[in-house]
Parts: C-alpha cells; sequence; structure tokens
C-alpha cells in the first residue's frame, strides 16, 4: 500500500516553527506519511486566497489524500473544525469558508469534528494547528474512519467569492483572488464563462487582448490569459504586473465582453 | 520500524541550495529519512532564536527523532561540535548555546563530536552542514550508537538568555526572544511565573490586560497572552504589533506584577 | 530498494500552489518518492542562477537521484523538454541552458523529451511543470528507461556563462552568479583558476585578501573566500556585502592576479 499522502496549506509561513510542529504531531500517529506543502504563504486570514490555493491543488493528489488547511481567524471561538469528504479525497478545516471553492464543485459530505479523543490535551487556545487539526488529520491518514470523527452537518459556512456580478449588460464586477509570484494577478472570472472578450479592468488599467500563451505577448504588454487555474489572468510578459497596478487579493476588478 | 526522523533548523534561508544539500548528504546515509524543517529563517547568526525555536519544537516529535540545529557564526573557528542526547531525541549543533533552552528543561548528555571518521572529506571551512553536522546526524539516524561519537563532557556553552533579571520589587527586565509572522512578540517571561499581571512593556508601548484567547482582545487593542509557547506573547488582535512598535529578537522589554 | 530521489529547482517561489502540485502529480506516479527542494526562489526567469544552483547540488546526492529544472522563460514556445543522464543521475529540464553547468563539467546523454505519452492531457500552454516535466520525472524515478522518452539530441542549448575573458595581461572580467542569503557574492571565478591573488572588483569595491575561513576576516573588513561552491566569493563578515554594494546576480566583476 502506497503511505498516505497529506498536504498543508495555512497562513503561518515558514520562518517559525508551527508548520515544523505540525508535522511532527502528524508523524507520531501516521509514521509513514507523505507529507506536501501547498504553501504556508497564504496572507494572514485570507480565507478566499486559502480557498483558491486547495481548489486548484487538491484534483492534481492521488485518491485518499487527507488535505489539511489552517487559516484561521477565529482560533479561540467556538468556530467548529469540520472534516470533509470529497472526490475520493478529505479536508479537515476549520469552519469558515476556506473549503468553499471545493464545495462549489464536487459532491462531498461535511462532518463536524466533535469527539475531542483525536485532539491533542491540552486543547490551547491559540493552536489548534497543533492540537486539532494535524492530530486528526494524522489519525485520518492513518485510516480512522471519519464517522468517528463526528456527525455529518448541512449548516457549514458557505461563502460567497468565486461568483462575479453583473452590473450592466456585458459588465461584471468581480475580485482578485490571489497574485502570484511572478505577479500574474488571477481574477474569478472563469475562463469559460467569458469565451468573448473585450476587456478586464484593474484599477485604472486594462488588458485588452486574450493570448493562449506568454509566448504571444509582445514585451510590455498587458494581456489576460486563460490560466492554468481555469480563471482569467492579468499578466505581462516577464514583468510584474501586480507591482505596476499595486492591486493585491480583494481589490476589484471589471470584465466587458 | 517507523522510518526515522531528523529536523533542520537553520540560518540558511530558502534561497539558496545549501538545505537541499545537507539532505541529500543525509539520504544518502539514511535513504528511508522522513526530514522535517522546522525553520531556515532565523536571523542570521542568531542563536538565542534558533534555541528558542527548537526548544518550542522537540517535544511534539516521536523519540529517537534527531534534530539538526545549524545556526554557527564561529564556522571554521575551533568551536566544536555536539551531540546530546535528552528526552528520548538526538540534537546535533555546533557548541555555541544553540540547545541552550533544551539543556535548562531535560536531564541530558553531551559528547563533543571528535570522530572524524564520520565526516564528509575534505570538510570545507565554511559548511559544516553539509560535511560535519548532515553525515552525522543522517548516521545517528540510520542507527549508528552516539558512544562513537566522541566522549561525553560538561562544559559545553551555557547562555544565560531565558532568565530575566529583577530590577525593583516586583519588576522584571526581559528580553524578546522571537517575532512570529503575524508580528506577535515572544518574550522571555514565562506565563506560569508571572500569573499576576501589572503590565507588559516594549519599547514606549504597554499591554495591560492579559486574555486567555486572541477571540478575547478587541480590535486594535494591545495585549499579553499566554502563548502557545509558555510564554507571554503581545499581540494586536489581526495585525501585527511588531511592525508597529518596531521592534525585533533581541529586543529589550519589562514587566511589573 | 531505497526510496527514489527527485529534487526540484524553480523559480516558482512557495506562496503559489505550484510547486505543492507538481508534488503530487509526482507521488500520484512514484508514491515512494523522497521529494527534495533544492531552491524556488531562483530570480524570476534567471537560468544563470538556476544552472548555478543546480550544479552545486547534484553531486552530493546519491546515484540514480532525478533532478527537474523549471526554470522557463519560454514556456508555450517551441523550445524543447530535455532528459539528461550524467553522474549516474537523471535531469529533467527545458532545453535553455539550465544544465549547462552540469554538461561542462560531466559525461553526459541528453535526448529531446518528444514522446506525449508521459504527459499529463491536456498539457498546459503555461504550466509545463505541472503537465511535463513532473510526469516525466515522476515515471523516470518509477523505472521507466529514459530510452523511452525520445532520441538522443546533440544540438541543445550551450550557453556560455561561467568563462571569465581575460582582459589584459592578469586581468579577467566575470560576472556574479549568484547571491546567497548571507549576502556573499559568489563569482563565476573558479577558486582553482586563480591561486594567486592580487584584488576582486565589484563596482567600485575591492576584496584585496584572500582568506581559508570566515573567522580569519575582521569584523566589517571585505575579503574573498574559496567558497565552498568551489568559486571565489567576496564576503564581509557577519554582515551582507551584497546589501552594501548593491549588485546582484548577471552583475560583472573583475579580478588581477
Amino acid at each position: 500500500m502506497p503511505a498516505p499522502i497529506l498536504t498543508l496549506t495555512t497562513d503561518f509561513g515558514l520562518s517559525d516553527h508551527y508548520v515544523g510542529v505540525m508535522k511532527g504531531v502528524i508523524l507520531g500517529l501516521c509514521p509513514d506519511a507523505q507529507i506536501v506543502d501547498i504553501s504556508h504563504e497564504v496572507s494572514a486570514y485570507a480565507i478566499a486566497e486559502s480557498a483558491f490555493l486547495i481548489a486548484q491543488s487538491y484534483r492534481y493528489f492521488p485518491r485518499g489524500t487527507v488535505h489539511v488547511v489552517v487559516v484561521d481567524p477565529g482560533v479561540g471561538s467556538d468556530r467548529r473544525p469540520i472534516a470533509m469528504k470529497a472526490a475520493g479525497q478529505y479536508f479537515i478545516a476549520p469552519d469558515n469558508g476556506v473549503l468553499g471553492m471545493v464545495f462549489s464543485r464536487e459532491k462531498h459530505k461535511v462532518r463536524e469534528i466533535s469527539n475531542d479523543k483525536y485532539f491533542r490535551k491540552p486543547v490551547s487556545r491559540t493552536f489548534h494547528g497543533r492540537d486539532i487539526f494535524a492530530p486528526v488529520a494524522g489519525r485520518i491518514a492513518a485510516g480512522l474512519p471519519a464517522a468517528r470523527l463526528g456527525k455529518v452537518i448541512e449548516d457549514y459556512v458557505r461563502p460567497s467569492f468565486e461568483k462575479p456580478k453583473q452590473t450592466s449588460d456585458g459588465t461584471w464586477v468581480g475580485e482578485i483572488l490571489h497574485v502570484d509570484r511572478f505577479g500574474n494577478i488571477v481574477t474569478n472570472f472563469r475562463a469559460r464563462d467569458f469565451p468573448v472578450f473585450g476587456e478586464l479592468t484593474i484599477g485604472r488599467t486594462k488588458a485588452r487582448r486574450l493570448v493562449s500563451s506568454y509566448a504571444e505577448a509582445n514585451a510590455g504588454e498587458l494581456v489576460a490569459i486563460a490560466g492554468s487555474s481555469g480563471y482569467l489572468e492579468v499578466s505581462v510578459k516577464q514583468s510584474s504586473v501586480s507591482r505596476k497596478i499595486g492591486c493585491r487579493a480583494g481589490s476589484a476588478c471589471q470584465i466587458r465582453v
């Protein structure tokens, strides 16, 4: 049997020991786990961005993978931890919307994680990644049936990012989901929903051409591209468009067809 | 038998190839090792910060884990490499105090690593992580008895960070051990030593309230909290207090009870 | 049999999900792979820097290791993917020079990767790391014979970095390959080619002394050192020389003997 795979997506950064400690807890419960980092550089407390990153990633992992997402502004309050099964994989996260873009794509079953016998004790008020999410994920990866965690719920948080709003005939307002390392701006306009393209506006800047690869763009030209994410992205070839425009995850954008 | 676990804590950063090369050397000697990064973003040459990070991490790893700490301003001089056994785990590091917060908590036995037959040859003057610490750690993880490394010593470096000094009745002066990714400031005041709380001062800024979770704090309020580290931390809810105050690892702080 | 080892060197950074997704694809094809990150912080599109990083790393990995290098400004154009065997190891990369410093050191055999049955379909125009390089590397690590990928070629790109030019008797002009996390500047002057040392100039700054370890340098003194890379490096003890000089990968430097 292949080693169980777990992925981690957090806003913990890589300077602190938090991620390493979560891995120690996981390996103590599931010693042969293959642990893969998706990102630990999610903007602090940015739920939509983490929702985007995990939704872009899970389908490239084998069945049975356990995905742990800990972007959790409500840690220490009474928001619930949840476990979801979808697409043959498991997702362990706080109930705050971080799994929202997986919900909206896949048949899924969500459980509240209420059985505290699988937690590390004492559970701290500030680090549920270590005391709740890592040990639950480690046990699921090691074979614990999800039904032991708690009962199925329907009233989990359903966020509304990812749905551009139509403002007038042929114009939609959306938002920036993520700015990648190359300065490419990922919008929440799905490429397949906008096959006809007029212009895409972010701040005072407009992309007027939809290209099918970076190689087609002219140096310095602002273009839109159907990115590998499935969303329209705005780019300048071999340069950082986000630095030029000064936008970030959460900023508004607009498309006209 | 579960795969041996090794952890790495360095100030090498992640842009260079140094950490990858250490892992290559380790895997050449211990092919089934599970290697976990604690942090490679320790401030350059910051011994107290690395001491804090490893001390906050080791107890979450299983018995037999091998922890490698390479923050080593004296590389190339005659400071000794050491191997410590404590809490059923191994620690491989330069003899410069980086293991000081583990010493002060656990029964321990320290050996000088003098048997150079376990080193990579030739040993460079500038990269003992690759030539001494990684190969020794890989062999220990693969089962080499620690006694082969060299003899037990008592005169290893014992640093004095972590001991706040009382200046007047009810006032102690301490120092900042670490500033985490969220801008939380970790002091060297142990929460259990200061059950009664008056105020905690950093620069010109004072925290006047001790809360038990971030959820209790008001937006923008500067509070102290008994962090998951066991130390008092100073935070502003969902904001970076360190950016506001402008302090860093090594800065002074003061508590009054 | 020990687990297959793969290394990754990219300019994808660690904030995005790109690296995690490549690992998911690799583990789906080679579930027991040991995946090691060399660096994902190569300057965007910096071919010489990635060539340096992989050339400094591969020899510390066991025979049979598969190295994947994805620094690929031409993604989406018709540049070819290649697979090289050298030093008992495999290298999977775009044909743009990133393997140039391995070519120049080792006997090698290069194949064009033309057999698209080993690609993920559909192949996106923008993310060959996921759709071409990761799946090919995962299959090679799992035992696919390299001959299945495509035919041997001789006309792969041979870059010319790494060859300082002599300008007058005793003077050579070279370039900066990499600036490391400590601010040390790595030049393309090989230490063994310059056993007699006069001075090394970068911008308006000169290093006049060649030392054999950092411990020999005086505080604040600019020195040259034969770094663990085998190249001459310029350093200021316990300080960042690159910040002082303001240079970066690609800048010119000069040596006089």
